[in-house]
């Protein structure tokens, strides 16, 4: 992200924080190749060819890494996680959202490949996700909402509630129950298996979907397919 | 459970199998209460008033109790989670399978609320429960599919396969779901909040449910609410 001086000029990036988001990117790419619980602040070190005292200067700990790798993921959450400003939703926003899930859970799925240990071990960090899934616990009823009140979806408010919570549920379990179901013979998870993740949320509103969205619906499924 | 003498009398049971039956109970409500993390088979010795020796004497380690509780686990599950014989399922039936599932998971919560812990540590483990899961997710398909074949559901073959999977998700992710949501202040997870992830697991086939067998669903819907 480019910072601009008073005037409007674009500053250049200084060393120390392009050095700090050096270990950032590093630490992502090795917790998702490898898991978080396998990569200690020694191998990030040698992996990014510095000395363990250098990285501590820029972060003291791997749970201060973690915490700000999750604002990311969060803060990205909520850029798209809301219902459209000012109109009513469409059937093509439904295909933005589930892009946009698909993206920020490859780019961050460490987070919910082993989130029990994470939180077990950081009270803050468990503390913070609790805000953050209550909070998008509400924005997926309020979506799902929109999609009834657009008359995209049929369902009851209760009916509602049980569905974001489950498309919850599936969602940042999907990594988890892809390994424990798979072998490494199967070969690592890949996006495609992340899309089959999505392709199990649109599973669940399928029985609701009212006559005159089902031609849409059913082209978004075949997509995903 | 009682043994025979081949003539049919009941057999003493050997105190060597009261002790090791001793352990593993203990052993299963230790770490349902304080998860399986936490607890040493140091604190279970202290906890049964027994000595290290003497618990090391029937189980060499904690990960062979484990393996002990998943094989009962496995086979409660293995019970139930199939299709009637000889005749057609029946909504009553739906009952009949949630209750089994809901005492299941609640007798033997600490494996699912940490799973991906205990598989990462035990190799062994980790394959059985890829046998069992892949098993099991045959099993659902097979129980929906009775379900569409007694007219109570109205899906495709792959909308059977995708609620099965989801279902498999919700029910093994709903005790992980309800610790990372909720506090110590709303207290531990208890019954009742199990009791709602069956109505989750009702709420995946909702939208599918016939016209003729959708009273006799509210009703069950009503009564898990």
């Amino acid at each position: 992200m480019p910072r601009f001086s008073p005037d409007g000029l674009v500053l250049p990036v200084p060393p120390k924080s392009k050095t700090r988001e050096r270990i950032l990117q590093a630490s992502l790419e090795l917790f998702n190749a490898q898991g978080e619980r396998s990569v200690t602040t020694n191998h990030l070190a040698a992996h990014l060819e510095m000395s363990p005292g250098n990285l501590y200067y820029y972060f003291r700990n791997k749970q201060m890494i973690i915490a700000e790798l999750f604002a990311r993921y969060e803060q990205e959450v909520d850029g798209f996680l809301k219902l459209p400003e000012g109109r009513s939703v469409t059937i093509e926003d439904k295909t933005r959202y589930f892009e946009a899930l698909l993206s920020v859970m490859w780019n961050y799925r460490f987070l919910h490949r082993d989130l029990e240990h994470m939180l077990s071990s950081d009270q803050e960090l468990a503390e913070r996700y609790r805000l953050f899934a209550r909070r998008h616990l509400h924005s997926a009823q309020y979506i799902y909402q929109g999609f009834v009140d657009a008359g995209i979806l049929k369902m009851t408010t209760l009916q509602v509630e049980a569905l974001a919570t489950n498309a919850w549920i599936v969602m940042t379990s999907w990594m988890q129950f892809l390994c424990t179901v798979t072998t490494e013979a199967d070969g690592a998870p890949d996006k495609d298996m992340l899309k089959r993740g999505i392709g199990q949320l649109l599973a669940l509103e399928e029985g609701f979907v009212t006559e005159s969205a089902r031609s849409a619906f059913n082209d978004i499924r075949q997509r995903l397919r």
